[in-house]
């Protein structure tokens, strides 16, 4: 094993390391191909999304120590595109001297949703209430203790909607946890919610921070359909992010970009749905809405270098390309106002993320 | 020789081919890439700026057949950095079918100044008076035609200053023919602007055009040193130009975006210093001036796709980065207003254009 001599600040023709090679992985390569940056992507599935615009391409799964080796034999700092890297890989990473950012904390804490809103909500960061169940009559005690109609998701893994279940009532407990394969879920308390918010804020190296504006999201099927940016919000809406953004920053001892979702109840108050220690699809506005985009912000912060400026110079509505929608570029491509970014994925499966566009507009 | 079948518009997925793998190629690359297309780059070195951020890279001279063959079975659309591109790699490129923009006659004409000036007198675009020479009589005779002091330039190659001399007197014309190694050249009368500026324009293949606003150009030594966009000036002299732009695009049946250089005189007429037949270093300040910067807005072109929105949503003072002035990187990070464009070229010889940068301001 060689140790390997300070890297920070990444200067450019350097090379950053990057997990995962999708479509997160791939605006993270152009933001960092801007800065004079070479890219070094490993991924268990060849010529993806982002090997087709970095430099390197190491095909291998995440916890192959042969390839993670290879990964920091070429890039002293390495990143990720998705939360559930295991977390043996950023030890032996770190183990070998490469910069990882985000760091461990920040990814044990999002694995797995009950630490996730036990970490919120010690430190400052209200969410929904909330039970762990690992058994049937756990969850059946669970649905007592939050309440029903409620929410059953696994700990561990899922997103877009995958991995949950809502339960009407306790009897139906029990049920929902076989169906959702008997191992660790939680329970959450049904949030009576006006609308979902997010915020998308980035913490450098030295603990400098720096917040978006709010976006204010749009789902279908458990998937993101549309962002608008900046959000129409009361003051005391953005403080009150803006103040959860900074306790689960500082938290986490947080480098890089993160993902905070927020739902606005009816009385005002945020509460947390989740974090994502990572670019986040509710950010894309930020692509065409701000001069630094959440792509390049996160590369500034995991190579060490100083933040970039935050602040929105258009209104933005982001709507994902799913599946075969991706058909319409064409007509996408006639409207002004529209900014197209694919993904060049090369099969457009149903609900998959084949792209978005950002319809632009002055502020 | 295989014919392959229509590719226009060139879809999402799909592969477009850049001749050249510099600076250019590199942002045009990084253009197609947000667009969804996979870039193939040719170039005889290897590992330059495009190379490492598109999908293939070719390592070949230009007109090796062999390798155009190999870049043609990759892209049906091929388009190029630079206007000294060999017309015979045109040729065959556009034999075996593939798609060339801009086409053959913008090449030609970029490619020797005497037919460049011709041409576009000839199409009501006006220049400096002009003369050629291909003897040191004949350089004697082209002074007494176009008056003292002229500016003598080899016809083909050279830019940036280079392959030209000033002749203060007739007498001079013979030695400065010399020095310039004695083959054609060409005697522009010296123009006696007020300033340099530019229109970056745009053709499609459908015949539509866009422009851009103006920028105010400085150059040292020779080299582009910065560019402010939009320029101030009169509607006299955006009309010229823009009357300018449509008369160039058309007369050469133009496809992709087209640097014309300009002298603003004292009197506001406006004369044609040079054109270039492809994506400009004054159009750089786009990047972060408009919505859809000069590589998107070519990629569209060449690919068959609509023009995009050229008006300024900023103003931007673009400053390029020459050899060690990339150094200053970090400096340049921690300035707000300032978005950096780093090149990630291995060596920093003096005067190599490493990087630029846009400071921009609200209109």
């Amino acid at each position: 094993m060689r140790r390997r001599p300070a890297v920070l600040p990444l200067a450019p023709g350097s090379t950053l390391g990057i997990l995962g090679g999708g479509q997160l992985g791939r605006m993270l390569a152009q933001a960092a191909g801007r800065l004079g940056l070479d890219v070094a992507v490993l991924d268990p599935e060849p010529d993806g999304p982002a090997a087709r615009v970095s430099a390197h391409a190491i095909t291998a799964a995440y916890d192959d120590p042969k390839a993670l080796q290879a990964l920091a034999d070429l890039a002293g700092v390495v990143t990720f595109e998705f939360e559930n890297v295991p977390a043996a890989a950023v030890a032996q990473l770190a183990d070998i001297g490469v910069e990882v950012a985000p760091g461990p904390l920040a990814l044990k804490v999002s694995q797995d949703r009950f630490e996730e809103k036990s970490f919120l909500n010690a430190h400052g960061a209200p969410t929904v209430a909330f039970a762990p169940a690992s058994s049937p009559d756990e969850a059946v005690a669970a649905i007592d203790e939050v309440g029903a109609p409620a929410l059953m998701k696994t700990r561990r893994e899922g997103y877009d909607g995958k991995g949950q279940r809502w339960v009407e009532h306790a009897p139906a407990a029990a049920r929902a946890f076989a169906e959702l394969g008997g191992g660790p879920v939680i329970l959450e308390a049904a949030a009576g919610f006006r609308r979902e918010l997010s915020i998308i804020a980035a913490r450098a190296r030295d603990g400098a921070t720096a917040v978006y504006p709010l976006a204010e999201n749009h789902h279908e099927g458990g998937v993101l359909r549309r962002s608008l940016a900046p959000a129409q919000a009361a003051s005391a809406v953005v403080d009150q992010a803006e103040r959860i953004a900074a306790r689960v920053l500082a938290g986490l001892d947080y480098v890089g970009v993160i993902g905070i979702e927020l739902f606005e109840m009816e009385d005002g108050r945020l509460l947390v749905n989740e974090i994502a220690p990572r670019v986040h699809n509710t950010g894309h506005w930020t692509l065409d809405g701000c001069e630094v985009d959440q792509f390049e912000q996160h590369i500034r912060a995991v190579a060490g270098w100083p933040l970039g400026p935050t602040h929105a110079i258009a209104r933005v509505e982001m709507v994902n390309l799913l599946g075969d929608e991706m058909q319409g570029w064409l007509r996408l491509a006639h409207e002004p106002e529209t900014r197209l970014h694919l993904y060049g994925k090369r099969e457009a499966k149903p609900g998959r993320k084949m792209g978005h566009v950002n319809r632009v507009k002055p502020l």
